[in-house]
């Protein structure tokens, strides 16, 4: 008798050890026949997302949200990036990313033209390829996802409005050969001229991505235009070096800052009411919405549902601007 | 004896229930801590989808779209349309909507402003919106995802270019006083006067978005330019009619006709070879990705990992253009 109890016992427990397995290697399937179960990849599946400049701090929200996206699709990623601020390594890299075959790269190009032959390389392999932040238009890339620089000037040039009550001489530190920063500064200039006819942008001055160049360039135009009432950095170096200028004429008051980025000085001088405001990219966006997009190409082309339509993906995505003042920027030292 | 067993397998079987239970309601967790399972929705969750003129085919893809985002994520959808062109009828039914408060709304605007406050309405009730296809962008809504106009102008003027060796007469056959279509014109025009030197638009008439009005248009154009050798329409009845006029006037072979959409008309007559391209506009990824934005901005406001550029959505998706020509034409038939 007691040996037939522990027989019977056994029986119910490889039972309930067959259905509690069977449940967990199925999809749930609800009593009304509806797929329970998000659709998800494989944790063999691995993006690898490829920057420039590795070790800055100015790409850790886009890995951020590469990451956060890979947690909830449940695939592998990986970071590789150039060391220095050079074409040739980035192509190396990106080569030595397309001999392993990943699922998809996400890339932010250092250069448009230099990088394109490699980008085709990859979508001709049959990897997807998507840019994110530095785009590479002449490529076979399948979407940009980044800042519009010129939407990122207006929102700039309403800001410095708002700051000035609608009036005053203002002036613009920038790197005028660079695409990007030229979109911004015609963005801001444009807007101030068609929106604000008692504003003037009185001096637009190279500021090469130097703090002390930019600081340098600043002091001429202050020297010049002692009535000055604002300046707008289109990269985070220069409001750095824009807000030594004021500090050293002693002109913190009488002189607002807009700058760009949320590196960690920017922060700080908004916190010490140097800086009056910075212009937050939306870096996370680029990088979450970057792995969906090549998470979302590959289910199109594995699965049988695919229509035209949805085996191409979004041309571009505008990842947003946002303001960040003493009001708000203690949130962003936590990105 | 026989009691004992009873209890023994009783009390297993109550064991093995609770471990079955307990399984299925939590995530699974591998042993490597690794969440194995897709952040996913409850099917409780309920995203509207709400168009004007809501029979026409249109709206198909964008559908299909908003269904496919939600199978995957497991959420439920409903799809609403005012019936007419009519403001007044999307505002009540956006009220409606409204009134149920369900977890996200994707909203096709039938006019920028009149649709403003109900709009704002809705994110002051804390209910996400995003627009696609049709913008409102004085309006609070999170996010668009339509089509960049002036850049489809700018895809058919390259096809243009491509299917007149570049070179030749050509016309566009539109409505000018609204504004998508003057951005298609606008872009289809200024790439042919940059690009093209041997191509010149000699007539741009209003075809008011009617196939009859848009024959004629087309009929006075090629009486006065017996040398024309093509014409794009910016919207799709405007592209029958032409087709029309063609045949009317025995040109079907010397003037070719670039159309816009993928109404079963037009596909037919690209079928013939009386339309010899079409632009196809990315309504599935509207639908798709208005739903993956609204569900993603849920997410992070219910979640204790949000972050403050997490939490803000991408402000523009250009969903993209293709082109159809006989080659692909019965792909889209599909759709």
């Amino acid at each position: 008798m007691k040996k037939l109890l522990i027989v019977y016992v056994f029986l119910f427990s490889i039972f309930f050890i067959y259905l509690y397995n069977y449940h967990l290697k199925e999809p749930h399937s609800s009593p009304f026949g509806q797929n329970e179960e998000r659709l998800q990849g494989e944790i063999g599946e691995k993006y690898v997302l490829v920057t420039f400049q590795a070790g800055i701090d100015y790409w850790k929200s886009a890995i951020k949200g590469f990451e956060d996206a890979a947690s909830e699709l449940n695939v592998s990623v990986e970071y590789r990036g150039a060391t220095q601020y050079d074409s040739h390594e980035q192509i190396t890299v990106l080569e030595q990313v397309i001999a392993k075959n990943p699922a998809g790269i996400a890339l932010s190009a250092i250069n448009p033209y230099e990088l394109k032959t490699t980008i085709n390389k990859a979508i001709e392999a049959g990897i997807p390829v998507v840019l994110f932040d530095s785009d590479a238009p002449a490529s076979k890339a399948y979407s940009f996802l980044g800042t519009n620089n010129y939407e990122a000037g207006v929102t700039g040039a309403h800001k410095m409005a708002a700051l000035l009550d609608h009036k005053g001489k203002i002036a613009v530190v920038t790197l005028p050969n660079q695409l990007n920063h030229k979109e911004r500064t015609d963005g801001f200039v444009e807007t101030i001229r068609n929106e604000y006819p008692d504003m003037e942008v009185v001096a637009i001055k190279d500021g090469k991505g130097d703090q002390l160049l930019s600081e340098q360039a600043a002091t001429e135009i202050i020297k010049l235009y002692p009535d000055l009432k604002g300046v707008f950095a289109t990269e985070a170096n220069g409001g750095v070096g824009i807000a030594d200028a004021t500090r050293s004429l002693k002109k913190e008051k009488a002189i607002k800052i807009i700058s760009f980025d949320t590196d960690k000085q920017t922060l700080d001088k908004i916190k010490e009411g140097v800086i009056s405001a910075t212009l937050a990219q939306g870096s996370w966006n680029m990088g979450y919405w970057s792995l969906q997009f090549l998470f979302q190409h590959n289910q199109e082309t594995s699965t049988q549902q695919q229509s035209v339509q949805s085996a191409i993906l979004p041309k571009y995505v505008d990842t947003g601007i946002s303001i960040v003042t003493d009001e708000n920027v203690e949130d962003y030292y936590a990105d």
